[in-house]
């Protein structure tokens, strides 16, 4: 999977989570010439870092200091946790950290403290694209820094996807990202509830769909996973699991509570995402949320 | 408005309904070349017909049967009492009457009994472009009716729009808009609660739009409707009335609620059509739903 011709070892990456949408940026970073580092608790993780001839670190602190540092944990504690573990156990002095977890506003300006006060520069910048944009190159970073830090991790956005800045100050990616996910989870609710009631109606799911699918009724989702709703009974292929926009949504009703923005459909949607919990639907493609309203 | 030359009267159409949609759906009908009719209860709209050259009636019964019937009515009320009048005024025989109004699958259904009784064709075929769609003819149609049926139609349907066939059977036309409405006015609220969360958290409402339109995030209503949204303070002209989607909002609950439909985001959305009724915005441009986030 590596293409070892291309390692010019110019610039060095510590890619911190290897999961779902760790593995395959690490793969495209390493494949344009960088020279990655993998950090993850997980051993199955390490040992697939291992087979890539990627060297793996159980944390950070082990890992040594690298130009540029990719966070692709799952919580917005497990970024604290290697902010602090890399200020205390090592320097991070010169390093740009590049936060593309999902996390919220809170956590990476609090992140932004700690690694700053140990001379390393932040951008906050979360991803939209998925697993497939990940795989492809095709992600958008909603980046949020100094163009000069921006600039300054070019060699690792350029394989990867698209950077669009949505604001100079860390925390202003993840608000972004937080109104993004908004629409994505209403909008995944949405969608299972249209092809539901399409079957109530007595209409062929697969032909509704097809037919709003593109015009005046549709969203990204309902285009997207739309079709793998209405072939109700179908057992899909897991190409993102339900538990990440149910974590999203959740992350969006804290701030949006902390904030005392009025989110009413966001809430509506957090309902299917608990009952889609209480189904045990979340380690299913998200088109399964679809069980919620039939169950 | 209406070019003369092109008419050559081989085929005569009856518009039911001389408003937003009815003017420059009849205005087109007329420049294809068809002899149009105008039925409206309104004064000032047959004047205004009057001024277009188009003969305009009170009542459909007043109006002579011609070949075809395109009923633009606000109300499945207006649909079955125009059914009424006609079979009982004057005859239908021979007419083929294209419902286009969005007034649920039983109204359309008995309406078509009526008429069928006096020896007319139905065609249940609602629209979706609006107002933009009907000026540029690019509506859709979403069709129900027989092959023939619908064929026997086309020189209705081709200066308008597409057709897109959703069924063979009355009702089916009007429940798939049902469901496209589902996700209309879900996806206008979300929209609405999206660039209110956007403010909330300080960023700037119109970078997130043009951020996140287009992206996983995006809706035809959020890319559509998220600009105007966003220029909050703005009083933007009435493009779309806020009080088409309020009013399609309530039609796919009842007709939801009559067939044990789950749809709480549906009824979530209500709530906010109810806060712009509420704070007298049904006559705005529907972007305008946003101050119900805000007041």
């Amino acid at each position: 999977m590596i293409d070892q011709h291309h390692a010019d070892s110019t610039v060095s990456v510590t890619v911190v989570g290897f999961g779902a949408m760790g593995v395959p940026m690490a793969t495209r970073l390493a494949n344009s010439g960088l020279t990655v580092h993998v950090v993850d608790p997980s051993a199955e993780a390490r040992a697939r870092a291992d087979d890539l001839g990627l060297d793996a670190f159980t944390v950070v602190n082990e890992s040594p200091t690298c130009d540029l540092v990719l966070v692709l944990v799952a919580t917005g504690q497990q970024l604290l946790d290697a902010a602090t573990a890399a200020t205390t156990g090592r320097s991070v002095r010169g390093e740009t950290w590049i936060v593309s977890s999902t996390v919220g506003p809170n956590a990476v300006r609090d992140a932004a403290k700690i690694l700053r006060s140990g001379g390393a520069a932040v951008i906050d910048a979360p991803v939209t694209g998925g697993v497939p944009g990940a795989e492809n190159g095709t992600l958008r970073f909603l980046a949020a820094a100094s163009k000069a830090e921006i600039d300054s991790a070019s060699k690792l956005f350029a394989p990867l996807g698209s950077v669009v800045v949505v604001g100079d100050q860390v925390g202003d990616g993840q608000a972004t990202k937080l109104v993004n996910q908004l629409c994505s989870s209403v909008h995944l609710a949405a969608a299972a509830e249209a092809v539901a009631l399409a079957s109530r109606l007595g209409l062929d799911p697969s032909r509704t769909v097809e037919v709003i699918s593109g015009g005046s009724g549709a969203s990204w989702f309902f285009d997207e996973r739309g079709p793998r709703m209405a072939r109700v009974g179908d057992s899909p292929d897991v190409l993102t699991r339900l538990a990440i926009l149910a974590k999203d949504n959740s992350l969006v009703e804290v701030e949006a509570d902390a904030h005392q923005a009025y989110v009413p459909l966001l809430k509506a949607a957090k309902r299917q995402y608990e009952r889609a919990a209480e189904l045990g639907l979340l380690e299913e493609d998200d088109s399964q949320l679809i069980h919620a309203y039939f169950d």
